[in-house]
């Protein structure tokens, strides 16, 4: 057996987290979904920082977004041309300081990057299981990481931390186990999904599902809606930036043109980009699993059949640390400041700091010093 | 010779325009595009309301938007479902009073709906333009409005009025033919498209392009790209409403579930309506057009090499009012203000009117009363 609490390849000489492996956390107990649905069993893969301690009370958890995976921190190889996707936050010394935390990062259930999910086998039919994957909700990502959890044999969570779907994630575990969240960090998320939102998605779902290739879900490995899951993505990116970001990025700079292509091809710096974004996310996501990740935040309601959100958090027990950015436009400052504002009113420890910044949704992705001091003070409070 | 300044099927009785029909300008002269390329003849649709006066001197121009067209106002035959898309704006005693004024409403060179565009024979070539048609700017639009002013003979317009892309024509116009316009109406317009404008209409001509019925625009009449369309159409009409209007009209209401259909089928309302723009946009509108016109707005630039904006309007001779709606986050109200306030600073009678509608920037085509208001007392000024 693997010793799963040190990363054998981790060098965290230089101030980072470095060379770092993945593992994968294989489930043989039947998993229920929260739509009563069952599989045999699942894998999640995942990555680890740091050291466990000995009384095993320094764990953090980080859950990734719509478009991530667990891969958060240090390169795979000296050859990887970028680290993790959070690695400016997670490190020796940095906000997620892992001198000081054992950080464990996991991919979702229903993902395409190593955990089980439609692109899986189904070991019943012998076939993978494309549509016939369960209907997937936040609650059930959690509830599979637990047994993650189980398994690194952790009791509970120093902290629970994440943005936008991933904030949904840490909102879920002080919620679905309120004795094992000592503390949860929401950046960029939302109580539930404004029919705005949903449109968005439908959009992306609905040109996935019209392009002839998605084939009903049945499409073959390194095939697929590649064009539709292209357009879902260049829309999604325009919504999680903001107009002024993109103003200042790109503005109407225009690229050379090319005389070889129709006078649609791309003009301004600005198309290039989203191409650019389209494409290289169909080398790496699968079209099914948007759908899935897609729906599973559309469905996401803390509201439910509350009479008001605070109720919501009568059984929370974790300490939270909300965070809104002032041009986030899709899970908005708004939406971010009634999170903490329903928690106060159930009588929690709860908090809300708003970033300026123009960056829109991504701004939790960013270098951002004054998110690392907050992040940084709220988890060794 | 059909009277063109009359109406034959007009009945003005019942406070509303009552029944009209289009006409067919056809000029047999080249029409020489901005980009300098040139087509033989064109030919425009329109409609008109109202009565020329002696003197005339009472005309006023109505330019449409992206997705409208020529008949603003009143119904084709008794069976019309629907009058034209600004009826509650124009008829007898209404804010752009037919009583009063000789009402032309013209559709766009390019469009789909009577006029000379992409569909249209190319008499050189026997042909379909398709992607042969001239790259078309909004001075285009104007320049063959101009054509059609001219045979009408209206020797100046008493105003030129338009919404979103119909406000660029009515800018555009004040701009190259100052003598000609006294006054001009801009609603939910602006200057240029910001980064964020031009990235959504990329995401809309993307998926167009990659749908394989596209063809390189080479479609047969009556088939073409009807997924792309769909697609773009159903994410565009996301900007042109509002987070709060989608809230307020359809929050997160579900339909009944259609069991037969996939998980990933039609759950919410707005995901129901959304679909059905999506659908009722393609069995009227076509994909070259759509190209077309979204560039034309892309390109389109008041700023051009100027300064500043205000140098844009030195030769303007129209007294201007520019209406910008809150809720409008594609063309918005600050982009609105800019164009009056650049206007001032040109020491050029200029006003701007805010109005305060949740409906985003479809606000202008909306039943407003202040709207009316707004627009009645300054073509009454």
């Amino acid at each position: 057996m693997i010793d799963t609490h040190t990363n054998a390849l981790q060098t965290e000489s230089a101030g980072e987290v470095g060379l770092v492996e993945y593992r994968d956390f294989v489930c043989k107990e039947p998993f229920r979904f929260e739509n009563g649905e069952s599989i045999p069993g699942f894998q999640l893969r995942y990555e680890t920082y740091g050291q466990l301690n000995a009384d095993h009370s320094n764990a953090i958890l980080i859950c990734h977004a719509l478009s991530g995976d667990h891969h958060c921190a240090g390169t795979h190889s000296p050859e990887d041309r970028k680290p993790g996707w959070w690695n400016h936050m997670v490190g020796p010394h940095k906000p997620i300081d892992t001198t000081r935390f054992y950080v464990v990062s996991s991919n979702c259930l229903g993902g395409c990057v190593g955990s089980t999910g439609p692109t899986s086998i189904n070991p019943v039919t012998g076939r993978r299981y494309n549509l016939d994957f369960p209907i997937l909700s936040i609650a059930d990502f959690v509830f599979a990481q637990r047994r993650l959890a189980d398994y690194l044999e952790i009791p509970s969570w120093h902290a629970v931390i994440g943005g936008s779907m991933g904030g949904m994630q840490a909102l879920q575990w002080a919620l679905s186990f309120p004795d094992f969240v000592e503390r949860i960090i929401a950046l960029a998320s939302t109580a539930r999904h404004s029919s705005q939102a949903i449109a968005f998605n439908e959009v992306g779902r609905y040109a996935i599902m019209q392009d002839p290739e998605w084939k009903d879900g049945n499409y073959e490995l390194g095939e697929g809606p590649n064009m539709g899951l292209a357009v879902a993505r260049m829309m999604a990116h325009i919504t999680y930036l903001s107009d002024k970001g993109l103003e200042v990025k790109f503005g109407r700079s225009r690229r050379q043109t090319d005389s070889s292509k129709n006078q649609f091809d791309v003009e301004f710096e600005v198309e290039s980009y989203l191409r650019h974004q389209g494409q290289s996310f169909i080398s790496r996501f699968d079209a099914n699993t948007y759908l899935h990740f897609t729906k599973s935040n559309d469905r996401f309601d803390l509201y439910g059949d509350h009479e008001a959100l605070e109720d919501a958090f009568a059984e929370m027990k974790a300490r939270a640390l909300v965070v809104g950015f002032t041009s986030d436009w899709l899970y908005t400052p708004e939406q971010n400041r009634n999170l903490a504002h329903a928690m106060l009113l159930a009588g929690k420890e709860a908090t809300y700091a708003e970033i300026d910044m123009d960056l829109g949704h991504d701004s939790f992705l960013v270098h951002a010093p004054e998110l690392f001091r907050l992040l940084s003070a709220f988890l060794s409070n």
